[in-house]
């Protein structure tokens, strides 16, 4: 088991899986189970159970043919590898609706992530209080970042202005960016900056491809 | 150009990238472009320009050699292929925080999708007004989804109903959910049924794997 296994060479599709592994075996944990086994999880997951244990045989494997996975154990590990055994302070950018749902969010704590500072350019949102916050001018991205040490950031403001929100977060120090903004980011200049969206369109219309009119 | 595409046997990893492109193209019309490449797109979105002449020979190609692609012209085909030339209604099930933002979001209706539709469990909810809907029991799921023909469903419950109200939505003949609920749902049973999921701190997690700490 590599502590920072970054430099490993593990394809990203493998790395994408373990968090869903991860949360798999969070709801085992919260339905009372402490064993279970690559066809169990495979079940619940709808992924063969071949593939779940070669993507674990990366990290040298966690079980015994046959006598399954220690549940606690497997989390346990697979916090290590992802690095959520600790807590990730976010920036939020935006206190719209959006960046209100995401503020009040409960979800993001016992998973490794607290939000710890919310901006937005908007004068009447400045001072507000988005789930315990007070929201920050934009001016003050930079210092609070730095001064806290953040690495990362949520992006819920207006498409137009999310590459200009990520330029800042990136000359602030920002590493990994959730972009929530319907919108391609370019950060090709900096190879050491993450980038990952969530834009709902696009799943419905992966799914409505294959609906019947 | 197939109309209904859905029996070519496209990779759905394939179909998975059209709404990107469509996204992009977007995006350059509202900048005032009328052509575009492969190369340009390819740029803006990260993805080699061979990627994406191949993506769209799939669907018989939409520019000659060297000339580019009329936006317009290639946008108006994407829109025919992944069928969002049309309006999908949808189903809101939840009206807490998410369901809100979700209701209240106004990136859907220009890309395809008309929420028609909210429904709670929480009596308190029942009858508020979210993004102009009133909120309906989850009583009124079943008649109202076959009455309006709907077949797309948006959930944003607490984890631990997901799964019941998913096959709810099932039974009522919805074939396509997006899934807000940090859980995998179980459709097994039903291979008409699409499910996509958006979950953020899978894609922290993702992220925080190649962090150092």
């Amino acid at each position: 088991m590599a502590s920072n296994p970054a430099n490993n060479n593990i394809p990203d599709i493998v790395i994408g899986r373990l968090p869903v592994y991860l949360r798999a075996l969070n709801r085992l944990t919260q339905e009372g189970e402490e064993v279970t086994s690559s066809h169990e999880l495979g079940r619940r997951l709808g992924i063969s159970s071949a593939q779940i244990r070669k993507d674990l045989s990366h990290f040298g494997g966690f079980g015994k043919q046959g006598t399954g996975y220690q549940i606690a154990y497997l989390e346990e590990k697979l916090r290590q590898v992802l690095q959520v055994d600790r807590e990730w302070k976010v920036a939020l950018i935006g206190a719209g609706d959006l960046g209100n749902a995401i503020g009040n969010y409960r979800g993001f704590t016992d998973r490794g992530f607290h939000i710890a500072c919310i901006f937005d350019a908007d004068e009447e949102k400045i001072g507000a209080t988005v789930g315990g916050l007070t929201v920050q001018p934009m001016a003050e991205i930079e210092s609070t970042i730095r001064e806290r040490g953040i690495q990362v950031a949520m992006i819920a403001v207006p498409a137009e202005h999310a590459q200009a929100v990520t330029e800042t977060l990136v000359d602030a120090g920002i590493k990994a960016i959730l972009n929530y903004a319907p919108i391609n980011l370019d950060v090709s200049k900096r190879d050491d900056v993450h980038v990952q969206y969530i834009d709902p369109v696009l799943h419905l219309q992966r799914m409505t491809y294959y609906l019947k009119g």
